[in-house]
């Protein structure tokens, strides 16, 4: 029996690249897009929704790079049920081994009225043309009922089973707002299958925001009525309080497969690691007490009484550590260790760096062995990722120099290289050291944003840990963050910083050029 | 009719200072614990469990300080069954206007074998000696019977039945592990209905883990299968990942009363700020993305489009962020203002300052003042947290200057005064200006703690932001945080890095010392 055959088998779409790239301030760059996609495949999941092809050139091109080079699951790219919308989607995932299209339209008549200025009848029809549109270019076509949680069971059920006349072979139920409760989306679903017998016929999706703390209670109520697709992002990131965290409902079925008789086939020893890749490219940290992924979420996690819980490990903990890959993190590298054996370690995590890439890897890995006595897996994770956030980069900050103390004004000198190649250097005297670096690179580049999140971490334990910044932006009404990573955490600031005046240059001088490219009333979505 | 005569009320028992405190690094002290106490006094909870007696002498004086001069909600502390744990329970909450002892054992026998090496009638009988001894000091007993989800329902109802019978009134049922589901959850409080006759008569109680991201959905099962009291933390914080979070219950009742007909008396304005409270003071940050409190729980705060949610909220928003206070960081002074000012805001924040405290507040603010252009509400939080954390400190930094930059090793020179006022000047090289001032402290103190987790966050946004750090040291097997505000991050690590060092250098000579004040089995508990 193949896994799709398997009548109680949950097929995991994760949605990280698409509601959760929505995000306020997340803006990921193509490779760092495709990374993460990668990463997805290596976890096991069975879609990836890649992204909104007609938003952006930028989501476009992300799209279509995860369906030409990303193998394993299923790509699918987002479009509203419209023709344009479709045809980019179609256009976008058309080179994917298995290229699925995912329209949606909202069935509330709260949305109806006051976002699409419509009514049923032509809701109805848009939902069925976009189907039959989208079918007309792959045969695996999903479709969702936006807001269906507040909208009347027996139009949505109109609407689902038309899609389902044009196609359709996936029905996905949101709870775009995060508004249901268990009780009350078993009973919809339930309606659902009752109003349209050709429903069981095709898989119905559940994708749950977590407004009220329910979004993974209310995907597994969903499941259990029988749907077999679940919507989900890593970390639970997402619009507002995000989506269904897939950690949390992946170990929730792989854990409690004797209550729900359910399993997916996700490869759990990947978990810890994805959470790690996204947490450090979308800048959202991760609260140590988060289900799963948290820093604490294990006992033994804090060091302390390790032995006494692992002998003793089912009186407390019902899931082993090891189990999400929370073991990845023993030494792999000293200072005296050669490019092979980089190379080496980093195909084992699951990197392929060859070539002009392989040689940076080493110079910056023989820097940081110079400072740190070890270099860890969670060492290299780091390092490799930042070096993608490099891509868009158009300006970069050359050298810095700071002093600061309680008893003299700060003082920050740096070197910024503008996006003509042309190095600026400035001086900024603010209220400490990484104020004023910023406000030196503010200087040197003329570029007037306000810093909206600030923010630095450790990357693993221990003084001598690799820091890692990130910041937010704004800047004529957009918003974007950018990382940075080094031993030194004001070097880590400065490169956040210089990143995130990249992206955020780019996304307002893209909003700025592209007013006229798709109508611009907001690109609400599921 | 009273709120406690009112059928449908739902109690809300917050735990933040016991299981909350709990959490690995988290070490909160007297004043500190006061002031979260005071605060959820203002949220309306109705129980407060401040802590746990016998586990230190400092949990004792947390406890019997917080019941004498916190008032309105019940105070409770717990106990094992154990007469020495019931005993100091009881004195520690004799002076609060309502005091309560909340005493457990558990019923599973996967915990009656392996933790508690005795067998189901020792169990009972222990647990009935403890409710009758806990009811010889005051009325108002709570009974937990440990791990009940993974216990035997016939045997926990005996147990409870026995703890009803000694005088018990309230009854928890903790899913300890967090590894319960709604439908199991609901089907096992129905059993323990079914075969106890009287538990009809006291209130029955919920306490979720969120280990399977269920705490919420499985609380919100329990109080609609008929418990009246729901045991939650602020944050969602507690052992591994965590308990159910105070401000998603409270949420999912007051905007989902129509599907519960549940409802709390909590006063909701006043969440958000008892959730950056809670965060400041534990160290423990919490996530963009979290429900309720997260900086994206609510479309607006991003400051993008802001005027477009607000007029169409009902479309995105099933909530309004000023429910939950979310509105309250609107200026309030500015560089002029004076000290009568300070004081009136203040008390509208709730903070009662005055005397020596307000002229160190006082001057604090026009520190800060000079440096910003506006000090908000949230800003004079974290100055008046930040001054509760001196209260133990027993090393202070009392100046540094570093000096760091891309072309040049970095140098941090520290003065530190010892726990005995000597006053200690010392430097060091590191990998950066943060590691240097680290190391720095190190050689001035001579203690060599080992460096678990560095965080630096901007407190609000823009330029001039006050920065907050924290720190957690691990020290001779003991591990303790400590937190610190400025406007330079620098100089805000370093406050952090000393108040964690003379936190966890405090812990390690208590844990030295005391032994043999109670068994040292583990303190495991709900």
């Amino acid at each position: 029996m193949t896994a799709s055959s398997d009548p109680q088998h949950v097929r995991i779409f994760d949605t990280t690249l698409r509601d959760g790239e929505q995000s306020p301030g997340i803006s990921l760059n193509t490779g760092e897009k495709l990374e993460i996609a990668h990463q997805l495949a290596r976890l096991g999941v069975d879609v990836i929704e890649a992204g909104f092809p007609i938003a952006s050139p930028g989501d476009f091109e992300a799209v279509q790079a995860i369906a030409r080079e990303v193998h394993g699951p299923i790509i699918a790219g987002l479009a509203r049920a419209q023709a344009p919308d479709v045809e980019a989607a179609a256009k976008a995932v058309a080179d994917a081994e298995r290229p699925r299209i995912h329209t949606f339209i909202s069935t509330s008549d709260i949305h109806i009225v006051h976002q699409f200025r419509s009514n049923r009848d032509d809701i109805l029809a848009q939902a069925r043309a976009a189907v039959a549109h989208a079918k007309s270019f792959v045969d695996d076509v999903e479709f969702s009922p936006m807001d269906a949680t507040r909208a009347e069971l027996e139009y949505t059920a109109e609407v689902c089973a038309a899609a389902i006349e044009e196609g359709a072979t996936t029905i996905n139920i949101p709870d775009t707002v995060g508004y249901t409760t268990p009780e009350e989306y078993t009973a919809y679903l339930e309606g659902l299958y009752r109003l349209i017998p050709e429903l069981k016929d095709v898989i119905v999706s559940v994708h749950c925001h977590d407004d009220l703390g329910l979004a993974v209670a209310n995907s597994y109520a969903g499941l259990l009525a029988g749907a077999r697709q679940v919507e989900c992002a890593i970390n639970g990131i997402g619009e507002r309080a995000g989506n269904c965290s897939l950690e949390e409902i992946v170990m929730l079925l792989h854990t409690r497969g004797d209550a729900s008789g359910l399993h997916t086939t996700a490869v759990t020893t990947e978990i810890a690691r994805t959470s790690r890749l996204v947490s450090r490219l979308s800048g959202y940290v991760v609260q140590p007490n988060k289900a799963i992924v948290g820093r604490n979420a294990f006992a033994h996690e804090s060091g302390i009484h390790q032995d006494g819980v692992i002998k003793e490990r089912t009186t407390y903990e019902i899931m082993d550590a090891r189990t999400v890959g929370l073991d990845a993190n023993s030494l792999v590298l000293g200072k005296h260790s050669g490019r092979a054996a980089l190379k080496q370690t980093l195909a084992e995590l699951g990197f392929t760096v060859e070539g002009h890439a392989l040689n940076l890897a080493f110079k910056r890995f023989k820097d940081i062995a110079d400072k740190k006595k070890q270099v860890t897996a969670m060492d290299l994770e780091a390092l490799v990722t930042d070096d993608l956030r490099n891509e868009l980069a158009s300006y970069t900050l050359d050298s810095f120099d700071v002093e600061a103390g309680s008893q003299r004004p700060p003082l920050a000198r740096v070197t910024v290289t503008l996006p003509d190649g042309v190095p600026v250097t400035a001086e900024f005297s603010g209220d400490g050291p990484v104020d004023s670096v910023f406000g030196a690179i503010n200087v040197a580049t003329g570029v007037d944003a306000q810093l909206r999140v600030f923010r630095v971490d450790a990357v693993t334990g221990g003084q001598d840990a690799l820091g890692e910044s990130s910041v937010v932006l704004e800047f004529e009404g957009q918003s974007a963050s950018g990382q940075g990573v080094a031993t030194d955490i004001i070097e880590a600031a400065g490169h956040a910083y210089v990143r995130a005046l990249s992206n955020v240059v780019r996304k307002a001088q893209a909003a700025a050029g592209a007013v006229d490219l798709a109508e611009r009333e907001p690109l609400s979505t599921p």
